[in-house]
């Protein structure tokens, strides 16, 4: 091998090795997050990813671009799901919606911060993908009303709610029979879902309303 | 006015402002502890609550003794909700479930810390109290189930987790409009619990087996 050769073995591998500390240090973040609060300390973290503090900052110069990008992590995901659930809304939108959130569930260890619930996205990319995500939901749900597979006053505002109830961490319980329960909490949720002419719903706030509370900081407090 | 009477009157009102210290401390906690996780420093609390540190230590020795009254606190509100449920039952355990559920989301800022997903209760008082009311969630449901207004297969473990799903704070929104997204949830749930004749739930893990986890610390992580 020429010095030339190696040169340009080397570049391809200290970017794979960036690209490993990277998704070291966001998995270790999800979990300190998820025990901690986003209070918890970036050495902490550091120290859990496996790296160097000075490595963390390289790729995150602060605490909130961190934060951010678990935010963002977490609502490719949800935006996956959702285009998967509306590719297979057409032949059967209810089972779509159900695929929906059992793969959330099953994923639920990604999820730690987006969603209502979670602290509230400040970044321009990650209002955009909160703002895509709430669009694609309610593609799902119209679909499933028109479809007559759901009942008629139920929103995306219910599937975004349910979501992120279910997909929030049980800390205290093994991963196994927390899914199990998550996934029963579901199935009789969707069932709920069905239109089976019982009361209506009490009427929904709109994502609208909700997203200029949630740009204004802790509100329940 | 006598000494005597000053003397006689003084001690209630001694005991009148320990019991409102003691009150704002525990206000002070659920909140600090919704906010910023059981590890919220101490000296924080008592501020918030408007009291001396050593006020604060004088009614609660350390953070244990206040996060296990909180634990406390939580579980004595749910066990006279469970209890005003079973009142209800023999006249519509549907809508005594219901009710269940909708008085938890009501109170839910006194339930920061019990029910499956908050900290491990370890105090014997404690556990007695979780027992309790996982015996009574059990009466309320099987009486449910023997009326035909549930489906067979819902367990108290289901009412367990609905309850610690909604009831878990969202600190981002609005009181009220999480109370109205809680309540979508409970009302859908609430009919997915009717026994419609849908294909059955995955097998539920009991209580017991639960508990055994719960006492050997975080599993999830």
């Amino acid at each position: 091998m020429t010095s030339r050769t190696n040169g340009e073995d080397r570049k391809p591998r200290l970017r794979a090795d960036a690209a490993r500390n990277r998704a070291q240090i966001l998995a270790a973040a999800r979990t300190a997050f998820r025990e901690l609060g986003t209070a918890a300390p970036l050495d902490e973290i550091a120290r859990r990813a496996g790296v160097n503090i000075a490595t963390l900052y390289r790729r995150f110069p602060d605490r909130e671009a961190l934060v951010q990008q678990v935010v963002i992590d977490g609502f490719t995901l949800v935006i996956e799901a959702a285009r998967h659930a509306l590719d297979a809304a057409p032949q059967d939108s209810l089972a779509a919606i159900e695929g929906f959130l059992l793969r959330l569930v099953d994923a639920r260890d990604i999820l730690v911060l987006p969603l209502i619930g979670g602290p509230v996205p400040t970044t321009r990319e990650a209002v955009e993908l909160q703002a895509q995500t709430a669009l694609l939901l309610e593609q799902l749900m119209s679909r499933a009303r028109s479809q007559g597979t759901i009942r008629p006053d139920a929103t995306h505002m219910d599937l975004i709610t349910t979501a992120a109830l279910t997909c929030r961490p049980m800390p205290y319980l093994p991963t196994e029979q927390a899914a199990t329960l998550a996934t029963r909490h579901v199935h009789i949720f969707m069932d709920g879902l069905r239109p089976n002419g019982t009361r209506p719903l009490p009427p929904s706030p709109t994502h609208e309303e909700l997203s200029v509370h949630l740009h204004a900081g802790p509100a329940e407090s």
